[in-house]
């Protein structure tokens, strides 16, 4: 098999769209904000849409938004999730991804975690996922996630969010069968180390069934989470 | 919904073996023997093979390794793999994980790579997911994985381990759909810090539908494979 | 207040044995075998019983423990603790410590983490505590941990002991008002970095009511215990 | 003993409130401030002062301590305590919470660590006990521990907090027989690595009868004091 | 041999400006910026062009640059880069250094390595190597840098800059002959560590042929590259 | 001996002013701004000055110069130095420290190191040592620090301040035989991790007589050259 | 471009032998020994003397050189270096790589970096390059290279070989034109954190023209100083 | 000034033995005996004393110091000191270093930093100064130092070497005029990390007049402090 010598993709200069992806992959290219002008942001999402497909900006500061929205806002549709730090920008009309069977749940350990848990909430509904959300259920009361246990159970795939000591994805997965993705998240202080002691507390989970994307990762979760459900279908 | 209060358990003193966990997680326990005497190996092994479930011992020495075959041998069917330092145990007779549809695929970067990414490929093969393997075609010679890269295409979920560097689960998912389960392995020498390297490479991947699991986890790759693999069955 | 400058100590020249400690600080001088040679550590455990005062040993080697067994055997009670490394000698009929009306918890998540957790066991015992023993009860199967719940309220301080993860102590202190002292031990791999990722998990816990010491450290937290068991006695 | 299936609660939707807690554990849950809106640390503290509950917010921002004067001072008792960073607010007539016999000693290494020392000391208070306050008497002029140290022997419990070398806790844990707890401070520069220095010295003191709680994690420290001085009421 | 006892040099009191530099290693000293006063930026640039030299300012603030312009750009050549953070200055009609016959190749990994590339890119450029660009051609999508590996190829040293897993070196390496300056950028979060998770990627490759630079250090990449290129010249 | 029980010291409630420290030590107690508020900086520092000692106010703010300056300026004789962000205050006509014979030499190795050289330089001025200043002598052109050699090996104590690899130490610790305290600064950027390369490259010298204080630690370089420099006097 | 798809290879299972390396990127695949079984890395070894390569088996173990050795030696020049740990393997009278026109300088600073300079010279010699070696020239005693200077100014490309404080380099380059590549060692104790100091010093050198490779990596600077030297050939 | 072309030194090909040193620094050059060969270490041994300069082999392993009391304890005065790791070597009659006026106090902390403090109280000696020993006065039990302060006060320079939390060099220096070199040791476990937690605290001391040099280095203490003690003499 050889890599095609002739990809579709928009030359930028500045940036290659890489618009094969949703063809070898499944899904569309998204754009990582972080770092970006402004400018850079508008150009690739209209690169994309143009194409006809979704653009997905992650990690996009207010800035960004509102240049997504004012460029943008007209010739296409733009939805805005300013806790999620996302927007996504469609051709009017397009169609959107074919909503899956199973149910992506995503649960958090507390109120602070909720900006990552809502990014991967929002992929994976913009990637075609049912989403049920569980917020604010850590293992500082226990009785919080067991009184929902029964309605976790019943998703074929779960994101489990936590920041500080990141024991919810062990706990979680201990009591069900789905694949556990476990997003460790800034929140903390002193020895937390911006997530690092959530991130190593989710590596060396006892219970198997977990693995681990990046601190804050949310966007990463919910397209893998969405990916899982899809497996079989 | 509440934890039942009498759930099934052999409680050897040292050790509260949870036979309910095949009820609740769908796979039995397994046993993570280092730091664990020869007999407490053996003991837990026994307790899970005489409640009918299979005992699977990672990360054994050789000295565990001898112990179950002498002690169990003749009683169970005792299946030892030197290589992935894994030991099967079951009652004789007893029936095996039934087998699912889907394939999964374990790639590994270089040949130092072999005793993580078998434990990662027996443990699935335990659990009932057939496996393919392809081994040491890591990226500084691109063309050993693009060759490969239809039949790896065709994998319901990936494992993918590499040391060093850890660069292959991210060229790897760049041209698949299906998920990918990334290990970092030990591999390397200086500022490989026993994998670290490896696994900030992976945690920090370009590519979307990546997860992480702990440095020479095979064991947890095996088992999150087999579990994404069933999904939808 | 001064300091007395004429305090209770033998001077051994490589040693300044602290004869004074039991009178400041209620319980004696405990010997750091580790690093020491075999005839060091005889010498200091012969100056404190020779002063009538319990000698505890901790960290030590078979060498040091032998050591130990054949020098001072026969003049003073030497009682040998071969899992927790440690070696408590005492002149022969002394009194021991007066028995604490409270009772002192000690819980680990896993087998493996028995030796640290009968390290704080025969501490917390050797100064005066009754102490109850609840192992391999961690949160991969929580089951096993509500099951003993009942009895573990009941205990007027907790010693939680966990390697991996370090998730125990997080979810034992939601659950009781009994002063919580989290050990991490140096069970793991990977990037459980010998102890440091249960360290961290433990010091970011979202339960309040819990304090750490020093990995694998036993023989803190049964001490601490037994000063804790002794508040308002 | 089961987990009850219907606990107390308030469920605002980002916010599950463990209004359980306080019979759980013996004290109401906290709000962790940092990180939530103004808005969101709110209503939580009006979900506890409504069902009689303390309320103690901690790590408020300014905005937080204003946001919580003004929709809440009117209709419940607001105290705020800038320096501790904290706002406690109780209905009007509530019972606070009984005065315990014992005191718990807050000691200080410096003046810049007054912030965390602070926030010990109140909320030990709002729990209940009674605390004296030794500040600024750091090892580097060690007469000034010592002219304090007979009031510092009657305390049942310390609370020992300092940042740069962290050495405060060990000198005083030689010279008392109460339980310390070491809180590491973020005071100091370079190779302080924002309190680690002060932490790793505490976790290896050579003084038993200490335990640590996160860097800068004053509220923790103080109620844990609160907790083993009621030891035996 | 001996160092010379009297070298060219101006010295400014805060800076001992390196006149010598130019004919011991055969270019000129660069202005580190960070850290300094515009003014002394300024001075150091002045005594740089006056000696005929030319002055390249790196990692200048804005304030720097305009600096720079206002106070030199009437005497002297005063050409600002803003992205790449960079100001040359040279005297009006100085000889700029002689074009060499090889290429050095910019390839970087995503439009946010940018700055890093251009810095590269323009330093090389100074210092007298012709410069070719590729930009976002990152492994994510590996046809984009496939498309454009003949023209890689053809070039005598290629400056591979990366953020996030720096996974890029190792594919390009594995591809040419040339040799690889592996330039690690802070593009990232989470666990990229502002660059240390790219760092680490590189420096491990498994592909040989590749050395490495300090994060972000796209003028010392630049630098070493218009060094090798002129090898054998 | 004991520790005089009744020490000279001024009790300010939120600080313990070390009156004693002169006559034990040799030196008066300086103020640690950092994190303190301005009021509190001037209360101690007044404190000291009634006393007749020298206040050295060490990290300050502008904010707090400007209200030492403001507040103490007409009662007492206050130095203000902004580039090493230190006030000296005295009562007026306050006899200064005695003029040492040897004299330190303040070396540096960039002018970004200057704030700290000047920091060090000031110290021990202050203290009573003579102090020479060699400024912007780095190991990338040798023959700035060669051509000063000789003046550099008639100092008595050296101070050698540097950033990035801190490799001037060594250097200049190989060139004499006065002992070198050496000074890691901030100064770099990438994986100079804020001065840590610059502190390992110092701690693991191969050229003896050198020790190491804390990064940017300006104040205590200089404080002990002045130690040393009266050593023997 | 494409990769071709029927690429030379010798699939030997665990291996995937890439024989088209050498005409890819001008030199042939090494074999990284460490982790293999002594049968593996025989084999591959005997891969490449087959097709006609150079192999050169790096890090190998005594047990491996043996193997190498009584397996190949009788049908092929095996070369055995124990300092080094290389074996070379080559078809009795195969064609040796062409000799380069410049020279290789290797210079390591102290004794014991002498492996690690073998490594790179005996690499570098393997590749076709003429090598001279300057050992034990460290910064201690600046003479030792200053007397050396001349020669080593003479060189096309340099190697310098450093642990501990890793200074060496940065002193060279500052002397030289040539490009350096620097080679920290492991060589040290404490601080020195396995050659992290080494690296993280020349990483943050201040002399530009040095780049980096992974520590104890001879292997790798002895390849890519072959490939420089022989740009513009 | 230059360096002077031709320098004492013998050059074993290996080794640079730099016989210049004595003169320019006033002390010979030390083995660093660590990764070289007995051979070696006796060879560089032997030129030392051949040119009547005292050879000082540290951190030496026990065959090392049969070696060099085999092949040279008939030729030359051969010292070893086994709990050090030294081996000094000298020509038979030879001079010794001149004795110096003032004392040199070693105090270490506990009874297993006794290695580390010998090592650095033989270099002292070998190098001329007079040493007093004060062994196992850790804060622990605070009046073991307090009894021999006036002792530890007539010292001319301290070094205070500690492992574990390494406070003691911050007590002892709050109460002493004498410079004080700070020794961390790797005594301890855990999260002390090999010397990690005492070298940071001790280079954050709140009291100055402290100076830090690597974990272990007692060398490199004994070293200075003689310099020190020197100075003025």
């Amino acid at each position: 098999m050889t890599i095609p010598s002739d990809p579709a993709l928009t030359d930028l200069g500045f940036a290659q769209v890489d618009l094969a992806r949703v063809a070898r992959r499944g899904r569309p290219e998204a754009i990582f904000s972080q770092g970006k002008t402004p400018a850079q942001v508008v150009a690739i999402a209209r690169a994309l849409a143009e194409a006809g497909q979704t653009a997905l900006a992650t990690r996009t500061s207010p800035e960004q938004r509102d240049a997504l929205e004012s460029a943008l806002g007209g010739t296409f549709d733009v939805a805005r999730h300013d806790t999620a730090r996302l927007v996504v920008v469609r051709a009017q009309g397009a169609e959107t991804a074919p909503r899956k069977t199973g149910t992506v749940g995503i649960v958090c350990a507390g109120t602070t975690d909720m900006p990552v848990a809502e990014e991967a909430a929002i992929t994976a509904e913009t990637l075609g996922s049912p989403v049920v959300r569980h917020f604010d259920i850590g293992v500082a009361g226990l009785h919080r996630l067991l009184r929902r246990l029964e309605d976790i159970r019943t998703c074929r795939v779960l994101v489990v969010v936590a920041g500080m000591e990141g024991a919810l994805p062990s706990v979680v997965a201990g009591l069900v069968q789905a694949p556990v993705i476990a997003v460790p998240t800034s929140v903390g202080y002193g020895a937390s180390f911006q997530g690092v002691a959530a991130l190593l507390g989710m590596l060396n989970s006892c219970s198997p069934g977990i693995s681990v994307v990046n601190i804050d990762n949310g966007y990463g979760a919910g397209y893998l989470a969405d990916v899982i459900n899809g497996v079989g279908e």
